[in-house]
């Protein structure tokens, strides 16, 4: 089942996508958040009824968890993109944070701010947790998962490279754009197996198996949870394959109009069109 | 005036600290972060009643804000620190980030987690923010300021430098110490004068004047809401001091029994005593 949050008319709302129709749940729970911590994804999913679905060309997507409590991210987890950074092998994954506020949702403007003329993309998995926990073990990680999405790691490179910490890159408003939908895990086939792929203006840039990530979900799940306690909601950015505009000779920044799409087999499509930062 | 969050008989509220005595404001503002949001601690502070104040023994202090937005940090803010640490200059200010969950309050244990025995201080101010604002400019910086506390950003080495983001090393459960209270501006006269000092059972391990801050005040607040808009309630924690335990020869790793204080002339004490994570 795929599961977003959108809004219809300027209402925020979540629910269930499916046969091109998008079926508002805002009155079962609050926000998909809640619907997730409840536990209750798969009864809705199995009992909601499917009457006066919206096309979907009538709802604006938002970011698919647009209030986590924590939005975790790794860095260099293909092995491309850590020889194309120049970065050493690590005994551990690489973590740093995006803020909420600077996710953006499926066909909204990815934003490039006024300070800055290094905008980047970065096409990634990323996971929703479902079940909260604190020490998850690697063989109980995926009963901590809701599901499966697109995910684009905005970054501004020059803010990333400031100092040694990369958050200030990484959470301009509108950089982290996630969707269009959560994908639950019963649907997915061979996680492994799928590809990944992220296209400016139609040519591929990046394009990756997931199963090439240097330390698989469960390594992933069980490290952040250790520092961490998970929440339901949580998100989790699982890296990029190698290929981003900034270690391209010459460099390929993101400029106002470019189309930049990450899809991932078997989970959807994310679009987004650059755009500059509104004045004001 | 100060203001802080704490429990009463195990129910969460937040108040007024004078004369010794808490006093209890969970009635106008469902938490302190509301009464910022709201532009109220001035009206609340010159007209709130002052009667059936609680004895500071009677009750349990939290956070001054539990619930922030976004915790921001900066590091390697002062010279002697930078030097200790053996990293280079920087032209903008390092920042890192807390999650929520990883703050503790007054009194309450600073938690050493079983996975680790390298767990250290880091004395800091933090500046609560008032006002919101992205592109504030440093010369109305000082607006956007509610109050001020003290921080102990304590930091788990090992896991810090696991990689080169330290965002797993400051955000175990229990390891960010942030209180008792917040002085409001008006209470504080020259801030660049005041002293900083963090001390293990009574012995000053760090100290500084808050005028040594490599990026000052209306710097950082200014570089911070470049890349993400400041929200009422927002913290950043302005570095610390020369002297962590981790630079020392041996280094002093915090043990369960030690109390740690953070105190800052006219601002106030923060203490703790280390202890190990509860089983399970």
């Amino acid at each position: 089942m795929k599961f977003a949050t959108f809004s219809i008319n300027g209402t925020p709302t979540w629910g269930i996508i499916e046969g091109g129709l998008a079926f508002d749940l805002g009155g079962r729970f609050a926000d998909l958040k809640a619907c997730i911590a409840a536990g209750a994804l798969q009864d809705i999913g199995d009992h909601a009824m499917r009457t006066g679905g919206h096309s979907l060309a009538d709802i604006t997507w938002l970011p698919v968890i647009p209030n986590p409590d924590k939005v975790l991210c790794v860095g260099l987890n293909y092995e491309m993109h850590r020889q194309e950074t120049g970065r050493d092998v690590v005994a551990h994954p690489t973590i740093f944070a995006r803020f909420a506020n600077s996710q953006t949702g499926h066909l909204a403007p990815m934003v490039r701010p006024h300070v800055s003329t290094e905008l980047d993309y970065e096409g990634e998995l990323a996971i929703i947790i479902g079940k909260p926990g604190r020490y998850i073990e690697p063989d109980a990680a995926f009963a901590h998962v809701a599901g499966y999405a697109c995910y684009n790691d905005g970054s501004v490179r020059d803010w990333q490279r400031h100092s040694h910490q990369f958050i200030p890159g990484k959470n301009f408003p509108g950089t982290g754009a996630f969707g269009p939908w959560m994908v639950t895990p019963d649907d997915i086939g061979d996680l492994d197996a799928l590809r990944l792929q992220t296209r400016v203006n139609g040519a591929v840039v990046q394009e990756a198996q997931l199963g090439q990530m240097i330390f698989d979900i469960p390594s992933v799940i069980a490290y952040c949870s250790a520092f961490t306690r998970l929440e339901p909601g949580d998100v989790i950015a699982t890296g990029t394959p190698g290929g981003v505009g900034a270690k391209r000779k010459p460099p390929l920044w993101l400029a106002p109009g470019d189309v930049v799409e990450v899809e991932i087999d078997e989970i959807g499509l994310l679009r987004n069109t650059v755009a500059d930062e509104s004045p004001g």
